[in-house]
């Protein structure tokens, strides 16, 4: 059994928790989950969700059951046996979030210790961060870390990251845009203890297609002359992203593949856009690119998407947690480049370069055949089984 | 140097040589040629184009540099020197276009003979097929293709790549869907007479894209429900495609390659679906694809596309007559599968499963570094520069 | 009590009785009903479903209510009241469904004779068309129509027509392509017995769209170079529409009007494309215009979009059995071109010009006034109302 | 003659002036100027441009020649003929403007009188104003202005427009967002001293198609649940969009339309969006709109359009300089709403109800038959000829 914490408690999280409870009873194909068809020893039916924490006042308290129920979902009633714990605001929770925090009125010290007795209660093997985009800056040195939780100067992201890692044997996998897998503090403080951090920020919607058609453009060297995005929805994420910090942290992860995959950096406008309730979580992508052709012709590419945001993410998660759990127990610390070049936007450690995601896939599958081969699996089967097994 | 024949002088045939002209004097830059930067032994300067063939009245006896100005491009002097010479109509020429073909007014077999005897004046190395689209079926023996071009009931393609692999050493790259590279009578012929037959159908417009965009989203395990693809266009090639037979030959070579990425095929429309000439050769693609993610909840997928379709193909011609030379070269003969499945729509030979193009872009660089090899070029370089040296 | 019967309880006229109902009982809101708020002395509350019919054996004998559950509505009790009749296949119902027609297995005069005497049961007031897309020729007199019904040479709808206006004080609304209020014969014959023919070939979706977007660059004076419209769907009229005849009848309709509108007809390709199961009812439609600005430049539109493809003509319908009974009761006989021209593709009477919908729908309201004056309605609130009243 | 002064010689303006000069000798088709085939006695020959302002220092001293030749255009010799005066900064010009204007190193009062002197010299009949958007609030009495003018506290547009409306019998023509004809200050003093006002916000790009499609909606009586919109261009115009009070000036004048045309506000986000320097001036927009249908299904559209921002309102000049002239004459004065309710994005005077633009157009169609019959020439006829004359 992997047991697995739940950090923020919105959509997404419930999403996965809902979704996998399904997936355990069979009552749901397991469509968006990456590698749901590639055993490499830890099958879906293993993980289970034993903690959850949210600052949300509407939250805090109620069963992951009942937040189901809010988002009009049909939840199991497995789902009953978690509650919402309390967890940390800092600065850094949205202003239009009611908070019922651990530090809501208490010292941060005492909110901190409260924090560890928690998940000393929980046991948790792999954390799971998404949490509301905040934005910040890498972290250098375990010391830096200390000093900045201490003092309350980190958004909640890295505060949590870092105390996960005051415990050893434990995976923490950030979804969201914030430093943790490419803050070499981290990274270096995982590889020391045993322990490990996936991120960072999930790559679900346009921006993983975007990098493969730019990788698809650079095959036939077609130069992309510019890239226009934008992406425009209406649930908590694009709500808190109307705050222009947590607009700029989420930029800045979007784009930073371009160089990378074309070998140049055309002109780009690549954004989060704006919030628009009655899209829900079902965001609208525009896109534009055009290039030059044979010739010094110029062809031009639009694309629109209507995707949803949350379940996209969820599904990751699922593979997510069991790599994770995987990859400590063949012995695999700090971080590893492999899956975070695939799942994620901002590919950790830091200054790790993109590549397209197709290409990042095969070195998934590459790395998934050494935990199998660490398992005594036989080999090269996960490869295959990936490519044939699509009902 | 590299002697090409070019079957079918019309726009793609025609800004291959006007841009091959102005690559070769440093005044255009190679964008849109693939392979422009990997150096495997035959430069784009090595490349001479030696005859043409066509059967419109209006260009026989016409010269390159005439016929490019006729499309409203700016030609080098250099290409007044090579002048149409009258190709085969048979009965696979569209009824639209008014001939001055070998087999008008005069028998079969005289005119093949004539055709031959251009062929041993021109002495071409590469034959590049940019004919009319044209449907088929493969032809499964050289003694089966003997008789068939006798009585004239093969179309157009079929009969000149007969003709091309009569001869020895040559190279037939079929850029049009007729069965050719995947015809087994061609690919055997050519094994044994030391010669290679590279095709069918050019892949660069929608359906390479879509080839990947499917990858993507195998790779994430989401299910495809339902893909539409429309494409229309205002040149030749689609005033063609209103002939039924020729749509469907198109149709056949377009959507082909869905169960092969994908392990199953969902519902699809994919055809070229009309003529619309104040488009004209940049045509107007649209495509809708959807798809279930995690939770089952149904994403969306719209592109659309404005694409100079002839000057995509002629970019890749840059690299197939290259490459096809050096393989010959390299005593590689048949086909070769590496090649096809990069370049083209219905990769030779008969059989071959598709693959994701950035998947078949891996194996072709390795092919590549095979053939630099044989040319006693360092290796693992080409690999490298193909992804660092955009400028 | 506004007697309606429906011929063709296929998917529009189920959502039609399905939703009537829903809104008699203030359980749904009348979007989608165009003239909802505008009273002119017919309300909702007044139409009453009195027949159906069809000739799919596996519709024949069903209430309303099962076929509403078979197609996944969720129908109010009442709809359990009206079984489906038997009608007419003729030659031209779709090959793909089986049939238990009156004609079948019996003489077409019988089955006639019967249809009569169904009429006589059900003693409609309006009788709505909601058949099969089939292709016609208009008929000139009703002498022609009285002996080509007897011959069993003419289409459904028409032959349906015929025997609606063997009756007097009938109104016939024809939403499907076929010639009925484009056909003199039935429009003179309305006229001389007091009935009136309503159509042809309800206009909801990118058709009607489309002619406002053309008077939109009409009205800048800008040169349309070329419209491209695709249509796909999955819903039985898709499919039916593969067949090539329907298929051909149907882009009569939808291209008829650019001349109209703009003063002289642009190349254009617009249709109905292709059958996609899976899109349902929920039809993708893709559009390009491209047209010269000021200067010569030239300027691109392109519109997506996924339409609900018979939810918007049995929104329609509400209004059209409405105006037709008012307009019949108002002494109104024949046709009425200021309904046609707003509801319809290819508004009756033959040869009527088309014009924007948007001129159309202020024609419309000043009709709507003159029935509001026939009944003594005070004048000039109509238009207000229809202006003002969204809430 | 009609003697125009341009004010802000970017590429609008000077699109204007090179077309102008080509409709003058019959080089140019007058596509996009809306009312080119209505004659109401102000024909585009007698247009002549007498004076240019422009703050730039890289435009000021030079001919309109010089200046459409570095936008590429070819313009005719005349253009040689006006060079261009420099204009007022104020505090309103972009800081990426290197400026030599007349308030530079000079005190504003000075400045004021220098600009008096010119518009002496130029004696204007109508003063154009293509200059940068600039973000104002109105003025609502005439002293309120002359405060405001003389302690530099008025963006460039309202000093502009105070100093033109010192004068008599002339008109000015805003197409930019300031509150020119949206201020009761200027069009009550217009109205005093016989002048005239049209603005504000030239409506020449999505916006105007978006109250189209909006009102095509309402009159299906289709509930709107939201409305994206993104513009992104690279321009000057966009480029000084960056500037977030220019930004929130355009996105007001883009959205105040949703109301007057629906009857309620959806939720929406229509905004010029971001700066993209390769699009040029041919911007890109993507819209989103959904919608309720009948039954309650939701309907979807899309819009990608590429557009010439700059031709577009250009064209748009032609016909307002003729029409404020013409309306001078017919003794028309403060401004005129049937103009400005078809041209512009918020229509003076200030607190007009937004209507359909196509609505819209059959009142200008009225008015100019007004101004038909002022003249003398046979009333009816404008709008017979609008709706006819497209060759």
């Amino acid at each position: 059994m992997v047991r697995v914490a739940i950090l923020g408690q919105g959509y997404v999280g419930t999403i996965f928790a809902w979704g996998l409870a399904r997936l355990k009873k069979g009552l749901l194909e397991p469509w968006g989950v990456p590698l749901a068809r590639v055993d490499f020893g830890v099958p879906v039916e293993s993980l289970e969700i034993v903690a959850s924490f949210d600052v949300d006042a509407a939250k805090v308290g109620r069963s992951l059951y009942e937040i189901a129920r809010g988002y009009g979902l049909e939840p199991e009633p497995e789902l009953k046996e978690v509650a919402v714990s309390p967890g940390l605001k800092l600065g850094s929770t949205p202003s239009f979030i009611k908070t019922a925090a651990l530090d809501d009125g208490r010292p941060l010290e005492d909110a901190l210790a409260r924090f560890r007795e928690l998940l000393d209660d929980a046991r948790p093997d792999v954390l799971i961060d998404v949490t509301t985009t905040v934005r910040s800056r890498p972290l250098f040195t375990w010391e830096e870390a200390e000093r900045r939780v201490a003092e309350g100067s980190l958004p909640h992201s890295q505060v949590y990251a870092y105390l996960a890692l005051e415990r050893s044997g434990v995976a923490y996998v950030n979804a969201q845009p914030a430093h943790v897998a490419c803050s070499p503090a981290f990274v270096e403080r995982a590889a020391e203890v045993g322990s490990l951090v996936l991120g960072d920020d999930g790559a679900t919607g346009a921006t993983p297609l975007t990098v493969d058609i730019a990788e698809h453009l650079a095959e036939r060297n077609r130069r992309v002359l510019s890239v226009a995005q934008f992406n425009i929805g209406g649930n908590t994420d694009f709500l808190s992203l109307t705050e222009p910090e947590r607009n700029l942290a989420k930029e800045e992860t979007k784009s930073g593949f371009l160089e990378d995959v074309l070998g140049y950096e055309p002109p780009h406008f690549i954004r989060p856009t704006g919030y628009l309730e009655p899209l829900g979580d079902r965001k609208f992508v525009a896109m534009h690119i055009q290039w030059v052709s044979f010739g010094g012709f110029v062809d031009e590419l639009v694309v629109n998407m209507r995707i949803n945001d949350s379940p996209a993410l969820a599904g990751y998660l699922v593979d997510l947690a069991r790599l994770a759990y995987a990859s400590l127990r063949a012995g695999v610390y700090g971080t590893v480049p492999e899956i975070n070049l695939f799942y994620m936007k901002r590919p950790g450690p830091l200054g790790t370069r993109h590549k397209a995601k197709m290409l990042a896939y095969r070195d998934l599958l590459s790395f998934v055949e050494r935990l199998r081969e660490s398992r005594g699996l036989p080999a090269r089967e996960a490869v295959t089984r990936a490519r044939t097994s699509n009902p």
